[in-house]
C-alpha cells in the first residue's frame, strides 16, 4: 500500500516551490549562466532575465521596476530597511512593534547598541498594534517606523495604511515587513502607503535565498550589503540570475492566483478551525478576526506544542508550534507573550498554515489527525510547563 | 553552418555552473522543499542536506563544519567579516589593502563613517601588498587586518600566512577574502592562518546567491544579517537548501579537480599570454609572477578596453576589461591605479580568465581573435583617454 503524501500545513514557514518557478529557472540551472554585470552578450542575457523578473516583482507591488532591489531574502530586506531607514550614519528615533519578526527586531536591538533610540510598541492580546500605541511611541526626532503587514505566527493583519499616515505626519519614514502578507494580500495599497516594503520569495512559492526591498522612488537609502556597484549601488553582490527569475515567476503566479485562492483557502481554514474547536476540549484560537485567510493558530490546554508537532508529523501532518526559525527553542515568542494566554495554554500552540495547493482532502485528514494527537500528547504526560 | 560556441574567458566574473552542482541541486529544485529549520521530517530532510554540504565546504577549507556559516555570497561574507571582526559595537583600528574587492572596501568606508579608524595599505605596482606596508599601518589598537588572498583583477597572490602572523602578533584578528583564490589555491593553510575567510559559490562553478564565511572556532563573531536564530545565531535567514547543496557539490569538485586543472590551465594561460605579447605591439602583462594560474591581465597602448571587450564579444570571445561588478563604469579601478601604468596603457586593460573546462581550442581561437580586435579598436579611433 502506498503511503499517502504528507499533508503540508506549514506554508508560513516555507511554501513549496511552485511549478512556474521551477520551469522559469530550469534554463538558468542547466546551462552556463554569466554574471549579469558582465558586458558581453552572455552577461547581457542574464541581465535581461534579471530585469524582466524585476518587472514581475514590481507588478505585484504596483511600483516601477527601478524601485525594486533584490536581496538574499526577507531577512536581509528587513535588515536593510532598518539600517538604512535612519540614514547614514543611522540617527533619529526608531519605532518597531514588539511582535515583529526577529529580522526586524534583531537589527533594531543592534542599532540600540550603537546608541540609536529605539521604542518597541506593544501589541494587544490579538497581536494587533493599535494606532494609539504607535502615536504614543513616536518622538519628535522619529526617523523610521516599522510595523509588519501580517504577523507570521498568528496571522493578524495590522492597520498599515493608517500607521503609515501617522509615521509620515510625524516626519518619519515607514517600513512594512510584508513577507507573510504577500501570498494573501493585495500589496499595491501597502506599497503606495510605504517608503520601504520587504518581500521573501520562498513564502510565495519561489526559491529560497532571494527576496526584495521596495524603496520609494526618490528615497536615497544607504546600502546594507556593500560592494560592487550592482543594482545602482544599492546592494552589492552578483545578482543570482536563476533565483531572481524564479522569484519573478512566483510573483506572476501570486498575482494570478491570490484572490481566488484566498477565498477558497479561507473556507478550508474556517472549516478546519471550527471543527477542531468543536472536537477538542480546552482549545482556543488566537489572533484577530482580521487575519490572513490561510493561518489557523490555536492553543491547547495542558499540551506541549513541540511534542504535538512531532506527533502530528508521524501521523502525516506537517505543522509548526511557532515560527520555523525559532523551532526547538524552549521559550515562548514575543507574539505568544502578547496574547496573554492563561498559563495552561501557554506551551500548547499549534500553527496550521495552508497554501494555494491545499486541498479539501488535506483538511479532512488534518481534522481527523489533530484531535487524536492532542489527546495522545495529553495522555503521554509529556506536558512541559514553561 | 552552426555558429561555434563562445570562448568563455571570464571565469573570474563567474564560473559556469558545473554539472556536479546541477545534478546535486535538481532534487531540491523539482519537488517541494521545506524550511530546514522546521522540525517535521520534511524540514529535517532539508536540514540533513544543508549539513552534508556544510561538511563539503569544511573539507575544502580543512576545518570543522561548525566553523562554516553560509551567507548569500562572497560579498555578504566580506561584509560580515569586516563588520563583525571589530566586535559589537565595532571598535579599534581596521587595516585593509587599497586593492581589496569593493565588498571589503565599501564596508570599511562605512565603518569609517561611524568613527572607526581605518587604514588602507597601498600595494606595489604588481598589485602585491608587502609585509612592511602592513606592519607600518598597524596601530596599537588594531582590531582587524583584512587582505585578499588573490586579486580578482590581475591575479596577484598575497603573502597571506606572513601577513596573518603580523596581524596576530599585533593582537588583531586576520580576515582574508579567498573568493578569487578558491578555484586555484589549496585553502587549508590559508584557513589555518586566518580567523575569518570568505568564499563565493559561483566563482567555483556553484550556483550564484550563496557563499560562506569561515569563523575560527572559539571566535564569537557578531552576526551581520540578523534575524531568526539560524546557523547558531550567526546568520539570520532561512538557509537556501538547493543553493547550499549546489555549493557543497562545487566544493567537492574543486577539491577533486583543482591541482590537475591548475597545472593544465597555467600552461594554456602562459601560451595565450606569450603569444599575445609577441604578436601585439604595445602590449604588456600586469600582476606579479606569483599569481593565479588562470588569470591573464594585459594592457594595450592606445586601445580602449571596454571597446575591445565589445569587439571580442562579436568575435565570439567573452572577456572583461576589469571586475564585472564595475563594468561600464568609466573610471579605472584602484587595482589598475596601483599598477602605475604609463598613461597610454591606462585605458586599455583586458582580463582573460580561464576555467577548469577551458580547452586548447578555446585558447587558439582567442590567440587568433585578440590581435585582430586590438588592431581594429586602435584603427577605429574609439580610444578614450581617461
Amino acid at each position: 500500500m502506498k503511503t499517502p503524501k504528507n499533508v503540508y500545513l506549514d506554508h508560513n514557514a516555507s511554501a513549496p516551490l511552485c511549478v512556474e518557478a521551477i520551469n522559469a529557472m530550469q534554463p538558468w540551472l542547466t546551462g552556463p549562466v554569466s554574471n549579469p554585470s558582465s558586458v558581453h552578450r552572455s552577461g547581457q542575457r542574464s541581465r535581461a532575465a534579471v530585469e524582466q523578473a524585476r518587472g514581475q516583482v514590481a507588478k505585484l507591488l504596483g511600483c516601477q521596476p527601478s524601485a525594486v532591489v533584490f536581496t538574499s531574502g526577507g531577512t536581509e530586506a528587513n535588515n536593510m530597511a532598518i539600517w538604512g531607514g535612519l540614514g547614514w550614519p543611522p540617527h533619529g528615533h526608531l519605532v518597531v512593534s514588539a511582535i515583529e519578526h526577529p529580522a526586524v527586531m534583531e537589527p533594531a536591538v543592534a542599532l540600540r547598541d550603537l546608541g540609536v533610540e529605539v521604542t518597541f510598541v506593544p501589541a494587544d492580546n490579538q497581536a494587533v498594534v493599535s494606532l494609539e500605541a504607535v502615536q504614543a511611541a513616536i518622538r519628535p526626532n522619529a526617523g523610521l517606523v516599522s510595523i509588519m503587514a501580517a504577523n507570521n505566527e498568528v496571522g493578524s493583519l495590522q492597520p498599515i495604511e493608517k500607521i503609515a499616515t501617522i509615521a509620515h505626519d510625524s516626519g518619519a519614514l515607514f517600513h512594512t515587513d510584508a513577507v507573510q502578507a504577500a501570498p494573501w494580500t493585495d500589496l499595491r495599497p501597502l506599497t503606495t502607503a510605504s517608503d520601504l516594503l520587504s518581500l521573501s520569495s520562498h513564502k510565495i512559492a519561489g526559491p529560497m535565498g532571494i527576496g526584495a526591498l521596495y524603496i520609494r522612488p526618490g528615497l536615497d537609502l544607504p546600502p546594507f550589503v556593500r560592494g560592487g556597484g550592482q543594482q545602482g549601488g544599492r546592494r552589492g553582490g552578483t545578482e543570482a540570475t536563476a533565483l531572481i527569475v524564479g522569484f519573478g515567476a512566483a510573483c506572476a503566479r501570486t498575482r494570478a492566483m491570490r484572490d481566488e485562492s484566498g477565498v477558497r483557502v479561507a473556507g478550508l481554514r474556517d472549516r478546519l478551525e471550527t471543527t477542531l474547536l468543536d472536537s477538542i476540549e480546552g482549545a482556543r484560537r488566537n489572533g484577530s478576526e482580521s487575519r490572513l485567510p490561510n493561518t489557523c493558530h490555536m492553543s491547547f490546554a495542558h499540551c506541549d506544542g513541540n511534542v504535538l508537532v512531532a506527533r502530528l508529523d508521524l501521523d502525516g501532518v506537517s505543522a509548526s508550534a511557532g515560527a520555523a526559525c525559532a523551532s526547538g527553542v524552549a521559550k515562548t515568542s514575543p507574539v505568544i507573550d502578547a496574547l496573554s494566554l492563561p498559563a495552561k495554554y501557554s506551551a500548547g500552540s499549534l500553527r496550521l498554515s495552508l497554501g494555494y495547493e491545499t486541498t479539501e482532502s488535506d483538511v479532512v485528514r488534518a481534522i481527523h489527525a489533530i484531535p487524536h494527537a492532542v489527546h495522545a500528547v495529553r495522555e503521554s504526560g509529556l506536558e512541559v510547563t514553561r
